[in-house]
């Protein structure tokens, strides 16, 4: 049986396909949106399409951007000899949060993947060696794929195309997270903070 | 320093006035919602307003439907004699799942809260009030707040004025949960649950 009116169903099921979202979240979502006044749906569903409408990817680094290229790759101020490789867009704000990173951005925007089908002709590989083959300033391409089989298999990938370009391939440091606890570090955390320790 | 391009700061923004959705879970969806082909996100967009603009509240019960009088209201199946009280048209869903309840609703749309300055006359006791004058056939009301203190000074409140009226006012049972365990359950829920034991 249903319990809810056709359009209340509709509206759970499209909160539904939204990731990390269960049924019940859904359901709550769907009636806070009901319960708010109508200018604060227009808002929050014209945000959806305008953003979805408007953004675009970079023509230089594949970041989601408003104007191609992007704030980044138009930056004069920034290091060019630097390429910081990354899965997602999303990646890059959590980096520039940082305010430690000054150089280029490249998105993937993906990892190879072998088991999704999901081959190195599937991401955006092509157009970082397009880069380095037009750009002779690059000197380093400093690889931020995520820690798992799937971020490290494409790190190597990469290294393997890059390296004999002569440019110095870098991977980003594995370890302890800072505030984190030695005792509840898993094994391979902590192999990999051994292996990367540094002299005072 | 703003990371962002400005629809997606506002796109962050809008998910984030959601309920239980915070910066990082907001940020998580608008990166999805750009990902996806834009008919998605249009299904997504229109839902929302679609919903907004199409449901509206009961005539009778003020349960939110697309046509009033709802499908519970309308339906001659369902016992007219009694009234289940919930604060919100969740509620509704949640009871009808149970197969158990064939009598009405009356959605209270809130619950009173001096603390958040709601009063009595901030939810919808009027309609109860007015319904029970109309109607001599309703027997017995059924207090389904939710088990909390606004609930139940709501239910106290509502039980004050309509046993004067001559009608069986009656609270659904608060105890242990089934699938419950007795060592976890609060002092509260087990003094709740020892007071209104029943005789095998």
């Amino acid at each position: 049986m249903n319990f809810y009116s056709n359009v209340i169903l509709k509206l759970i099921e499209e909160f539904e396909k939204l990731p990390g979202i269960g049924h019940k979240t859904a359901q709550r979502l769907a009636y806070h949106v009901l319960n708010q006044p109508i200018e604060k749906v227009e808002s929050l569903s014209n945000a959806i399409l305008d953003a979805k409408n408007k953004i675009k990817f970079c023509s230089i680094c594949s970041n989601l951007t408003e104007i191609s290229p992007c704030t980044i790759c138009s930056n004069q101020k920034r290091d060019k000899s630097i390429i910081c490789i990354v899965e997602n867009s999303k990646d890059i704000i959590a980096l520039e949060k940082t305010k430690e990173y000054r150089g280029q951005y490249h998105v993937l925007n993906g990892v190879i993947a072998p088991m999704l089908n999901i081959g190195p002709n599937d991401i955006n590989i092509k157009g970082l060696l397009d880069r380095i083959n037009k750009d002779d300033s690059i000197k380093e391409i400093v690889m931020a794929t995520n820690p798992n089989i799937e971020g490290e298999a494409t790190a190597v990938y990469i290294s393997k195309l890059i390296k004999p370009l002569g440019i110095k391939v870098t991977r980003i440091a594995h370890g302890i997270p800072i505030g984190g606890d030695l005792e509840y570090a898993d094994e391979v955390t902590l192999a990999k903070a051994l292996e990367g320790r540094t002299t005072f």
